[in-house]
């Protein structure tokens, strides 16, 4: 079996972490080996590169903070992602380059056909063979961020930016419904759980 | 007077750090206000990138140190040159894009249309006034190199590799000798000096 490449990825709030130890188990009671990594991070360049884009002193330029996320993606993947595909293993990210479309393009104003540019740079035609992409409403982001942990400098922003992040994430998954699992995560743990496990056994061409 | 904008770069071993200083006494002599900085770095976000990029143990790869180099360098022209120019205040950067051609493209093999492509995004058309280009052959580079400190990451690499570099800063000075002053850094430094007060002079429009 070919290896696949996965990408989770949506608002803040959307339910990734959660989730992500759904499709953890999901890999484990298959049996199919697997890499989990993130986006900015997965390797020493890209880890240090995301102290800088999340340290709310640094106030990175635009440009800057998307020059920033490919540096890290190319590294990302020269080092561990195209290796463990190589290697016959999947690989799961959590987010990839719709999170560079969404929040970079939609909420802080790059357009996207400049991301565009610097994703055929950097990947040339590579990208996920699946990305599950978890949507809640704005209000449910908003609340579950507040409660749940400290405000890094993304979270910060208004409300109106994770609008129009949302926005994006949801036309690219309009654009491209074969490469996107849309998965409303403002239901109950059990019933996103059900549709993710079902996108991920499509994937596969595991009997659904 | 327009505040102008004024490069200084070339090989390793070309003798920039001692022409800095030649260059900085010159303005104090001129009475003309200054602001000197270096490529990369020069702001927060550009010396974290700086040592990143300079760790010989991160191992960067060719497209994510090309983009970090253009993020550091967005961050100090939105934060440090452009600001400084608009004050009135002329700009000396040590190293600047030609850096980038010479070292990532000739050195390290990026297309320079690639470069060009990504210089485009990030400086539109803004470009230095003038650039002090400090040139001496191979083996002076290399002698001085030796002597003179700890090597960093890229001063470990190969002559061949100083040679495509060497080529590159040569190539563009000759393709844009409006912008360019070629100084032959292998002379005496009485002799260098003359040359850097004469180009600096003859942009500024003095008598010479």
């Amino acid at each position: 079996m070919k290896p696949k490449f996965i990408t989770l990825d949506g608002i803040d709030g959307a339910g990734k972490s959660t989730n992500l130890a759904v499709i953890r188990r999901w890999f484990e009671s298959h049996d199919l080996p697997v890499l989990f990594t993130r986006e900015p991070g997965g390797t020493p360049v890209g880890e240090a590169l995301r102290e800088i884009l999340l340290n709310p002193e640094t106030k990175a330029g635009l440009r800057a903070e998307t020059l920033m996320m490919f540096a890290a993606r190319q590294q990302h993947l020269e080092d561990v992602i195209l290796p463990a595909l190589a290697d016959g293993i999947h690989v799961v990210s959590d987010r990839f380059t719709d999170a560079t479309f969404a929040y970079q393009g939609g909420g802080r104003g790059v357009p996207l056909q400049d991301i565009e540019m610097l994703e055929n740079w950097v990947q040339g035609g590579f990208g996920p063979d699946l990305t599950l992409l978890l949507d809640v409403p704005l209000e449910v982001s908003m609340a579950r961020i507040g409660q749940t942990r400290e405000k890094d400098r993304f979270e910060q922003e208004q409300a109106d930016f994770f609008t129009r992040v949302r926005a994006v994430y949801l036309e690219r998954a309009a654009a491209h419904p074969e490469r996107y699992a849309l998965i409303d995560g403002n239901r109950s743990l059990e019933e996103v759980r059900a549709d993710i496990e079902h996108a991920l056994a499509r994937s596969f061409g595991m009997d659904v």
